[in-house]
């Protein structure tokens, strides 16, 4: 298998980042290509449920992932040895977060006409990701058990741009004091309209939903 | 019980964050105070580690707490409640870091005549916190077994940068796939220095040696 293609992403020089993520978003409209923005904290398990996920999707979809880390390679080598589908490493030189311009300097290392849906995992940080948009269609979230239920109450932002959060690692359920309920109801606080799916990307459990839920978001976004 | 002063946070205005936490640790220096800025990512344990430290340390050494949140009051009421002891709530304002004049901002609200260590709780954050010298003492950091023995390798900074590593909540060790050899062989790529010491904040399991640390820390501060 060839090695990972790694990109260093070199910070924005735009100075409008609201403006520029929105002309991304057009040109994937335009492009019939789907951008998920997928957020968590450190150790959270998103590079282990892509794996699942991707490996439910990829003969309904063309997929392509994006990798954000500060340095390491790890990532976008597991994804692609794991499921066989195109990914590329961003290296962000220890910026915090990725926006819009650094989101683009990754597509362009992407082949927009041979897929429908991308999948930018960001970099590991419940605060600044949030803060700026990439141009994704759409941003979801994982938050596993063992971080708790009160995150929605300490990192408001994330989880008020996030349109789903996946509650990852529920098999450790009954070693930590997390409250599902309580859990549901403190993103409700912070985005009423957040859908909120538990998995368990170990096992497998409630990944179906998830890659269910993104088949839906791509097929919709391919209509409008 | 009163309830907790919570203090807002105003961006620094300057320039050279470096002299402005030398600064900072000169003028604890004069007053015989040590500062431990403690990080991690959120939801590692940090305020539960902190309480079980300070009900060991309490009776020993005078110490206050300075809890750093975006938002919430939750944990400077939790800390004060469990342990009596004087804590403060800052509120970073959305802000992913504290640097060495907010710090001071915080430090403003401490009776600096009547203790001798602070422990300043940092946003939960492994990037941000890691750029910005504090004006600490000390640099320490947890890392939760769930968040996995891989994260020296893609936050390389925050371990550079910390002088004690604790590895919390052993006692879900069976149920991660989490190498504690390799761990301590990650973090000493990082910082051939640093202390490693695995702790259960929730049983209480080694978290005396942390104890002890800290009261060896803050005697060898005084004396020097």
């Amino acid at each position: 298998m060839d090695p990972v293609k790694v990109i260093e992403i070199k910070k924005s020089v735009f100075a409008d980042n609201d403006q520029d993520a929105d002309a991304l978003r057009k040109e994937l409209k335009g492009k019939g290509v789907y951008l998920l923005n997928l957020m968590s904290s450190p150790g959270s398990g998103k590079t282990t449920t892509l794996i699942r996920t991707l490996n439910l999707l990829k003969d309904k979809l063309r997929v392509a992932v994006m990798e954000a880390d500060i340095d390491s390679d790890v990532d976008a080598i597991k994804i692609k040895e794991a499921t066989g589908v195109p990914s590329i490493q961003l290296h962000t030189g220890g910026m915090c977060h990725l926006d819009a311009e650094m989101t683009r300097q990754g597509l362009d290392h992407v082949d927009m006409d041979g897929v429908d849906l991308v999948i930018l995992e960001n970099v590991g940080n419940l605060v600044c990701p949030a803060e700026f948009d990439t141009g994704a269609c759409r941003n979801a979230m994982i938050l596993s058990v063992p971080e708790g239920h009160d995150k929605p109450l300490k990192y408001p932002l994330m989880f008020s741009v996030c349109d789903l959060v996946l509650v990852n690692k529920t098999d450790v359920m009954p070693y930590f004091d997390f409250d599902l309920e309580k859990c549901r109801e403190y993103v409700r606080l912070r985005n009423p309209k957040a859908t909120v799916l538990p998995i368990c990307a170990k096992t497998g459990e409630g990944v179906e939903a998830f890659a269910q839920w993104l088949l839906e978001e791509v097929r919709n976004w391919k209509k409008q």
